[in-house]
């Protein structure tokens, strides 16, 4: 058996228009258009509203996760992208968000995780 | 405002036990022990079970997410605790996961996130 060789994208963005920071629903939407136009397998979306504003959003996939958390006040939004398939989806569904978000800054690391190790890209 | 000084724990546990690994109703409970201990706050847990073995499970909370994803065919999971609270509570939940998961071997990362840069501790 091939052990999985996990990628996994963190960023955090900064500077991004507020209307795609505001609600579940919009991170919902995000999640759906990152996952289809990458070809990842979602098993489910979920999102919980903060009040007043901002929210969490967690796509599950076949192939692990992809969260949402965002600060509107900030103007922020904090991604994760964790999969054991195929590197070119996650990095595809990355593209997406950063489209999507439209960030003005962005800070990221790139972690692979094969079990035994984790490694920076 | 203070900008957030997010914690984010990223573990690969290998030689666990493998009745942990199994079944998603196992990775909600460990997901809902590790927050009561802790002191987190739970939004809501979702677990998707694989078949024939393993699973993923995600416990979304007021303060970001916990995610497990196991691979009982290498006795093995992989372990997300990424919270912008308090950094103690983050540090028990991952303690609890470790004693539950009981893993022989560990691999950790562990990355302050402050939206603007993203730093290895």
């Amino acid at each position: 058996m091939n052990r999985p060789d996990s990628i996994h994208i963190i960023a955090d963005f900064s500077d991004c228009p507020l209307d795609r920071l505001e609600t579940g629903a919009a991170g919902e939407s995000a999640l759906a258009e990152a996952v289809k136009e990458s070809g990842l397998s979602c098993i489910l979306i979920k999102s919980h509203q903060f009040d007043p504003t901002g929210y969490t959003a967690a796509a599950l996939l076949a192939e692990s996760h992809i969260t949402l958390h965002t600060w509107p006040e900030y103007l922020a939004g904090q991604i994760d992208i964790f999969t054991c398939g195929s590197h070119a989806r996650a990095r595809k569904a990355y593209d997406v968000l950063k489209r999507l978000f439209a960030p003005g800054q962005v800070s990221e690391r790139v972690l692979h995780r094969s079990l035994q190790q984790i490694s920076l890209e």
